[in-house]
């Protein structure tokens, strides 16, 4: 009889985080590609691009102007996706949408506050994360800590979400590095779920989910370095392609203990989580000789005075799309969006690829 | 003091369906965009294309012959995604990647088994959905009720996902007009959410959930037509704009009365069920004058002996990505993955602009 092969037979994994299922289907990575293929920039950029809104210095759409900055440089959002300050929204508003329906369950809205920020990498137009130095890197962290720390004071604010969108194929319309801060008025519907199960799962077990997952990951790795997910580790954090990756080379960086914020790092911790997220995002580079595009962010405890904070299990999700070269990328569309997110390699697969890969960025060999 | 304006401030809507909430940030379709554009082809394709792998009499990649049909085509996928036959994954296969932690509920994994087929809408490649006649558009219907009766007969099939990939910005690889079947051994996670959702609406309050909707929505079109999400309707079926959609111009298709699935569907119903398919299409296509991309699937009862069927309400999704025009698309990205889908308009001004589209196909008004 002929036995399951993960690398061969369709199987669903369990997302224990979100709560949901993945399908994957490892032999479909065979079908030949006739759609939609990506842009590549191999243009150089230059250190300075004077019509650029990020650049130190440079006018922005809205007419303010950034400052001459040399280090990492945050500035609030132009186009801010919610506000300090605004009404709340009232039956009487609600009526105006919803009719005689209002009260219903089916017509639920809350008014939604906060403030979005714009967090400049590095005042070089021509890098990108993966280009800085671990010090540069380090900046990064410390800003986010900065961020989070000042909104954690503020009791209108429940959640702060930082994030990086990086390439146009992931929605960035600028090239210059930087990412965003979304803080809000309510925990968004992501951490939410994600602290349910946290919640749920050291009810059942006495002991934090993330915890458990890294430890046992270090066994596997141990047991078998080619069935194993771990990307690269040090002293504090892992890289891994989680066990239920969705993307093609989505990966998590995860605190090795126990942590629930950024603003908890301390050194040595800032520098192993620069180190960390240095080496997996030149691996991303390396693999297809590209920028490689991705989507990432920070999930950790909730902000304000919030009683399911020590729950939480400093993370970083990187969802990237590309798949099999710097120009075909994996969609997410029909059956994904109808029924369920389906992969087509293995998490294992994703996880020997990336370990294969240099620690050297590609651009530093071409001469 | 300022009144809250759906209009202008920041809010965030709850989706009975699935149980999660979209912020909502309408004065943010302003902010300039510099970043991807799609491209748009223009070009009139030939009726018939001998090298497309869907057109009548043609080979594809997997050197299988399609018939020279004539009228709607399905045929079995040659890169399916689950097969019919494949071995169980036992906890020794388990073992192979999760080691000693196989039995952990952090590593659960399901074999999946099942089909997949492709449905040609129509033997000419230059045609696309809203281009059909409503005869065709009703065989269409009737190709998809076949499939989910015949399907139903089969004890290892548990749902039936049908689906349409409509553009290259939606991951279609194929211009001609098709859409897909994938039929799982399981039901998948969002038909799965959903019935849970139809499941409790009904535990309290004794009645559909998507029953009662369409009553409202019907009750609040009355009332007020500039804020009614309704697009177009008749006897049968309603398109409207759910007050909780997440894309910009997203539709669901709805049974104005109770219907479990395609199957019961009966005449006239299935003739308003192609009207409505074609009004709102066609749209779609008038609205940036283009072929307008979107990801379209049916949600219906799960197949086999499903103890659930009866609670289930037919009803299609269709997720298009344009935002501003044929080019400008919203990217769920950054913050929409790590935390929460943001729309940058409201479902009522969406609604708005797909009713004052013309019902007459753009492309039959050029000269
Ligand atoms: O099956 P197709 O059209 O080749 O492929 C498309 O639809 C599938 C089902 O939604 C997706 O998994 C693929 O990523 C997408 O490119
Ligand atoms: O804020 P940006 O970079 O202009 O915009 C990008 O990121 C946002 C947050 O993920 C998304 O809502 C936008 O659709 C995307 O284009």
């Amino acid at each position: 009889d002929e036995a399951f092969s993960f690398a061969d037979h369709s199987h669903r994994r369990f997302n224990p985080l979100t709560g949901s299922w993945v399908l994957c289907s490892p032999h479909r990575a065979k079908r030949p590609w006739q759609g939609q293929v990506e842009e590549t920039t191999s243009e150089q950029r230059p250190a300075y691009d004077p019509e650029c809104f990020l650049c130190p210095g440079n006018t922005r759409a809205s007419g303010a102007q950034n400052d001459s900055y040399t280090s990492t440089y945050v500035f609030a959002n132009d186009y801010a996706a919610v506000h300090a300050d605004q009404p709340d929204c009232s039956a009487e508003s609600l009526a105006m949408v919803a009719g005689e329906h209002s009260s219903s369950d089916l017509f639920r809205v809350e008014s939604t506050r906060g403030q979005c920020s714009v967090v400049c990498f590095s005042p070089r137009h021509d890098l990108t994360l993966p280009e800085l130095s671990l010090g540069e890197v380090c900046q990064v962290i410390h800003a986010w800590q900065d961020i989070y720390t000042k909104l954690s004071a503020d009791p209108s604010i429940a959640y702060v979400q930082l994030f990086e969108n990086k390439g146009a194929a992931m929605g960035c319309s600028n090239p210059h590095p930087h990412g965003q801060v979304w803080a809000l008025s309510a925990v968004p519907s992501e951490p939410a779920k994600e602290i349910e199960s946290l919640r749920a799962y050291h009810q059942s077990h006495a002991s934090c989910l993330l915890c458990t997952y890294v430890r046992a990951e270090e066994d596997n790795a141990i047991a078998g370095e080619q069935s194993g997910r771990i990307v690269i580790q040090n002293e504090s954090f892992m890289a891994l392609v989680p066990f239920w990756a969705t993307w093609p080379f989505e990966t998590m960086i995860v605190a090795k203990h126990h942590v629930a914020s950024i603003a908890d790092l301390v050194e040595p911790q800032v520098t192993h989580l620069a180190e960390i997220m240095l080496g997996l995002t030149c691996r991303y580079d390396n693999m297809f000789q590209c920028s490689f595009p991705y989507s990432m962010g920070l999930h950790q405890a909730p902000t304000a005075t919030h009683s399911d904070a020590s729950l939480c299990h400093l993370h970083m999700h990187f969802y990237p799309p590309l798949l099999r070269s710097a120009t075909v990328r994996k969609f997410l569309v029909g059956f994904e969006m109808m029924a369920e997110p389906q992969r087509d390699l293995t998490a294992e697969q994703a996880a020997c690829r990336l370990r294969a890969q240099s620690a050297i960025h590609y651009k530093l060999t071409l001469t």
